[in-house]
């Protein structure tokens, strides 16, 4: 059955956006759909160069359905908090800071902006509460750390750092996992501390949906949420001066979610991998899909084994091997070309390199 | 530094077994041990033929330092219940059954064998209880499923097969997972269930290491497990008269670990994988190395594009990605090839062939 999706995802038409002058932001608000095609089945984005540059830096906000038609406002709070973010990551690798700390400083500043779906402005549970997943990865080392299902940790990207650094452990959960932030010295929040009016509307409206629809049939596995729903995972993939490539991804997951339900964001090699070989990867999107497909892996191991370049092995990975509009991903290979694809209607992301490229976007 | 130790692992010797006659068990007791060469890197047994069988099983119980003066009845009980868990899983699919019924039941029985980490004679955690981790995963779909700390579910693989076909989830962990069984039906065994005497004593030899250690450092990230730490998981790989390939896993994880620490086995990519084109596996071993190398991802994608066969595919992930003695996978791949692999000094496990072959081993 899903082979017979993947017919209608080969006729994709590749959009390569060219890189603006320093500085300047292209497209800002309105200007910003430069849209050719709004049915091209894989969007993306490639910045590439000859040589690799100092630094290089990617994040997003989540890829999906983010209509065009919203309040100016809205639109230009989203940008801001991109370009926010991403300035305390340029900050720290244009000072010779590490990889690592840059991706886990821009996912801190994303988990406090309200408006993604991580730390604060997480999306509710089923049952009316939050529960956050995060993962972080060193591609010089392989070391990583994550968490899943954690309530009470402010910035759960931290919380995955000391996973990796201060236990043998790569992935805690649940209790645990918030018991060990605490032992580590996180200040710790109540669970109301993420939530935000915007997300409880969601829940709601999700809520009606269901009850609309669920009288029919259970929930079928590889069902395609609504089509509104937004993936507001953040994440952030950073190659630093001496060449080491990190990657982070955090995320409150799915929206009514069932409790205990676990994404890829905390799965290392499903919504974050790093390799300083090949590449460093996070993905947002259906997680499930990404978890079944080992989406950030596969896209190392293409560039690995099977000969291909970022771009070509993201692109390969979301139109033939993903369902359709299963969500994007954004990427950094060793040399410093970055990358960001989707097959949602759009991604907020944004990206800077040390020569001068840098770049806020949400459409095309 | 993690390649300098891999310099050491490229002189190993590979030992290729070949299948004894129909029926016949081969090296049952002291008799099993047809070892060559004890300081190998890695040790295989592959098992090949021309053409495809109808079908194919292996299972395992885990790889770890087996000792190899164990009283007989000890060594007799383990292969007693690798053997009939297997014939359970011929039975299915000599019958024209599912490679996934026929994992799911093999699972079953394993965990019902105290002897084995999974299910009943799962090992206890620091905290003296039990949690329990699960996947599956269906070769042909791309179905998976699975459950992450577990407390009150006797067979953690049949609630990993329900959140597959019943929910548009892949993971689910903790209270809301032994919550949904409960939903599903599946009937609630109280966490003492799980418990044996002798897990309880390798809990208080573990705890008695852990002080006797830990004043001086606390754990590292990749820090090796004591020497005589066994990866007691379980799990079984099937191939059916279809062509359908299935993996599972099941683990009561590592005696003494950590409240919520959740290994590979119940992430997909990790422990468990199954792709009709290319291969099924299971792992065990050091839970993180498998993550943090997408271990069973790894071996399908070094077939589908690295050019690799099954056994070469595991040969490298093992010797050359993992650290020494990381663990055990077992495989089969598309044509019913099954190879098991470990670089630890033995492993449970035992497998079919419709062709005839059948073997139960615990060392070379």
């Amino acid at each position: 059955m899903r082979f017979e999706w993947l017919g209608c995802l080969t006729v994709g038409l590749l959009v390569l956006a060219g890189p603006p002058a320093i500085g300047e932001e292209a497209g800002r608000g309105a200007a910003d759909g430069k849209t050719t095609d709004m049915n091209q089945a894989s969007s993306a984005t490639k910045v590439a160069s000859e040589k690799r540059p100092r630094w290089a830096i990617v994040l997003h906000g989540g890829a999906g359905t983010i209509p065009r038609d919203q309040p100016q406002e809205v639109i230009q709070a989203h940008r801001a908090a991109l370009r926010d973010a991403m300035r305390r990551g340029v900050s720290i690798l244009d000072q010779g800071g590490t990889s690592l700390d840059a991706v886990e400083q821009v996912i801190r500043a994303l988990e406090d902006a309200p408006m993604f779906n991580a730390g604060r402005g997480a999306v509710f549970t089923h049952a009316g509460t939050h529960e956050l997943d995060a993962s972080l990865m060193d591609g010089r080392t392989f070391a990583c750390g994550a968490v899943a299902g954690v309530t009470t940790i402010r910035h759960p990207i931290t919380a995955a750092r000391l996973v990796m650094e201060k236990t043998r452990h790569v992935l805690l959960a649940g209790p645990g996992a918030d018991q060990f932030a605490d032992q580590m010295g996180l200040e710790p929040v109540p669970n109301e501390f993420f939530s935000t009016d915007f997300r409880r509307q969601q829940l709601q409206q999700a809520q009606q949906r269901e009850r609309d629809r669920q009288q029919a049939e259970p929930l079928k596995n590889s069902a395609l949420p609504p089509e509104d729903q937004r993936y507001g995972t953040v994440g952030c993939v950073a190659l630093d001066r001496d060449g080491n490539l990190a990657a982070g991804t955090s995320t409150g997951g799915l929206t009514n979610k069932r409790a205990g339900r676990i994404g890829d964001s905390p799965i290392i090699g499903a919504g974050t991998y790093a390799n300083n070989a090949t590449c460093g990867i996070s993905g947002t999107g259906i997680g499930e899909e990404f978890i079944r497909h080992a989406v950030a892996f596969q896209i190392s191991a293409l560039i690995e084994h099977g000969g291909k370049s970022l771009d070509q092995a993201a692109e390969l990975v979301l139109k033939e091997r993903l369902p359709p509009r299963a969500g994007g991903i954004i990427g950094i290979d060793a040399t410093g070309n970055i990358v960001s694809r989707y097959t949602t209607d759009g991604m907020y992301r944004a990206w800077a390199r040390s020569d001068g490229q840098q770049e806020v976007r949400i459409w095309e």
